[in-house]
């Protein structure tokens, strides 16, 4: 090391570096949750707006334990540089997974790991997506999703959803109006509305696209976390050409940037070549770490008690809700995830609503954010997970005292 | 879980995949060393082929250490979502290391932690590159680097480099002579050639990219693996507008990911945005573990037994490799870094070699995989940090045998 005394750099250079910025940067906006999450570091605000698991939930001490010991018995290979499709043993976990859970018949040669399914995301859209083509996808939307096709300049189509989920004439009408090269879906449990498509719905998504040869990318990252009902079929059931996007970030942890693409062969191939170039592999540390605790057995356990206390704390935000909101206002009462959706009365404006409940300090996330083509002026997105029962109760009430507030 | 039998998917989809993919997947080919690495799968072959670091170096009593620890003290924030910028000592221990190292006055706002420093090559080609954009490069040049650009289809120039540095003559002619929109380089130590910019080629060329209005992206990741010889200053000493990437794959371990992009604040608030799109942000549990190992202060110790290993290894390459290359055959001797660089006699053919020494059991990278406009038919690249002195000895003379061998 010198010694040397630190020097300011030299002058300034006169880059122009907007005028050096290749045209895909002007399509991506910074999330506007990001600004929402700078007014709820503040403690005293209790809120719903993020998309956080509880960290108390945490494996912390099984994941401590299993971490020295995947570094003293395997440290030489999982500090070393790895195989870009992934861990064989953890994409052969995921494939046993689809069988064990939906009967579906998924070789580890159709997964790839990724560095969470934000990077699926980014890579499916880099393999599909040229400028101009279009994209459809759920309204409301999922953001990640909207930000990394985006990159790739698309044009965004929007199938209206509900809670009796999307809206088939709309899809059937877009799929035929146009080539549409992708449809994202979020079929259980949806981000941001807490929607789940009805089992008739996803044979009719499925053969609607497959007729249109449109790909069909079906993103599960809120599956497990069921509070009541029964699983429903994959839309995969329906059309094997399907793509599946899974995450452990809502399972066990998001830190360790862990999800996966399940895809036929030839699209894994494609992608590889893709994520190969992105980042060359993710962590194959965490990916060792992951795989001895999903092998180990204490899965099961794990999701029981995630399921037990997000349940709980659904129930108590939507009663809480219900009690509180002003007649003309609905709220879902969502079969599992993390999010649930209200809607004001009509002439409500939910961002004139997120100014007074910052007074209130409270926070949610206003619909509009999640609509690439306008809409959601009345709604908003409000978190469950992160929040125990107590607060949840205090954080409603805050929630009525700024709709009933001047405005 | 249904204990239903697992099924086989539905028939197969018809849809017609490689129709279905976007332009970009053209203009990126698989890398050829990997098709190079499954011929030294094979133990019995000595391979001088990969690019890795030596594992057995590898920290994994003080990582196994550390990881635990993370997790006992902060695993709700090492398991949870984090900022896209990365952990915040992390990004002021890269600071201050520049600081240290070159009297750079770095502020952490000015770095981004990043999957790997590949990924830094493609947020920085998100951000820069449209399609059709000029992109400079070393010839030989990076792989990684390659394939990177690639996915935004540039247009490539090469800037010949050779023990004597880069071509200055044809660097300034291929600035004036179009629009050139970023210029890749990596001064130190190079892969694949581990040739080293001398000192007044650095100024010069940052000098001639400065004037131009040039992207200038310096990449450092074997800076600290010097075996003899003072630290050259950084081209970034004569351009504050250069781009710097970082890297701890071989500083420490590549498993974990770990790089870093050092640019201006209005550079990375871009790169933030590419990176949110790309994979929300870095895996947080390796950003914790490697900033307490370097806080820790074992650092300087492990830098000096990789320099002591690598640079004995390096010595016993060239003096094999001297003692059995033919008349006219060439290598440099360099000061750093991973690699070496051998240049057959006129008439000589890399590629035939690799045949024949795939026969004798030892394995290279023959130089035309580094070339993107054709060229490096004598060359080949040799790594000397992955075997022990004794198999590099064995191995040479196995190189030589094939040498002498017919065509």
């Amino acid at each position: 090391m010198k010694t040397e005394t630190p020097v300011p750099s030299a002058p300034v250079a006169t880059a122009d570096w907007p005028a050096l910025s290749a045209r895909r940067v002007a399509s991506v906006k910074t999330s506007f949750i990001r600004e929402i999450l700078k007014v709820t570091e503040n403690p005293e605000v209790i809120s719903f707006a993020g998309g956080l698991p509880s960290p108390e939930l945490f494996p912390t001490e099984a994941l401590a334990v299993i971490a020295a010991d995947v570094l003293r018995t395997d440290g030489r290979q999982a500090l070393q540089y790895s195989t870009t499709e992934g861990y064989r043993p953890l994409r052969e976990w995921v494939g046993a997974r689809y069988a064990g859970r939906f009967g579906l018949a998924v070789d580890p040669d159709e997964i790839l790991i990724t560095t969470g399914s934000q990077q699926g995301l980014d890579l499916l859209a880099k393999v599909f997506i040229n400028p101009g083509d279009t994209v459809a996808l759920e309204r409301p939307g999922y953001l990640g999703a909207i930000q990394a096709f985006s990159v790739y300049e698309p044009v965004f189509a929007g199938v209206p959803l509900s809670e009796a989920g999307p809206d088939l004439d709309a899809l059937r009408a877009t799929l035929t109006g146009r080539r549409v090269k992708l449809l994202y879906t979020v079929p259980n449990f949806q981000n941001p509305s807490g929607f789940t498509y009805p089992a008739a719905a996803r044979r009719a998504v499925a053969e609607a696209v497959a007729a249109a040869g449109t790909v069909l990318v079906e993103d599960d990252p809120y599956g497990e976390l069921r509070y009541r009902g029964e699983d429903l079929p994959p839309l995969r059931r329906h059309h094997a050409g399907t793509i599946m996007l899974g995450s452990f970030s809502k399972l066990v942890a998001p830190g360790l940037r862990l999800g996966w693409v399940c895809a036929p062969c030839e699209v894994i191939r494609q992608l590889v070549v893709m994520k190969q170039a992105a980042d060359l592999h993710t962590d194959i540390f965490a990916q060792r770490i992951m795989h001895r605790f999903l092998a180990g057995g204490g899965l099961p356990a794990h999701v029981a008690r995630l399921r037990a206390v997000y349940g709980r704390r659904a129930a108590t935000m939507v009663a809480a809700l219900r009690r509180h909101l002003p007649a003309g206002a609905t709220c879902n009462d969502p079969d599992g995830g993390m999010f649930l959706w209200v809607t004001l009365p009509a002439g409500g404006d939910s961002r004139a609503l997120f100014e007074r409940a910052t007074q209130q300090k409270v926070a949610f996330v206003p619909g509009t954010a999640f609509y690439v083509d306008g809409g959601g002026e009345r709604a908003m997105r409000l978190n469950f997970t992160n929040t125990d029962e107590a607060r949840i109760e205090e954080g409603v009430r805050r929630l009525a005292a700024a709709l009933a507030g001047p405005g």
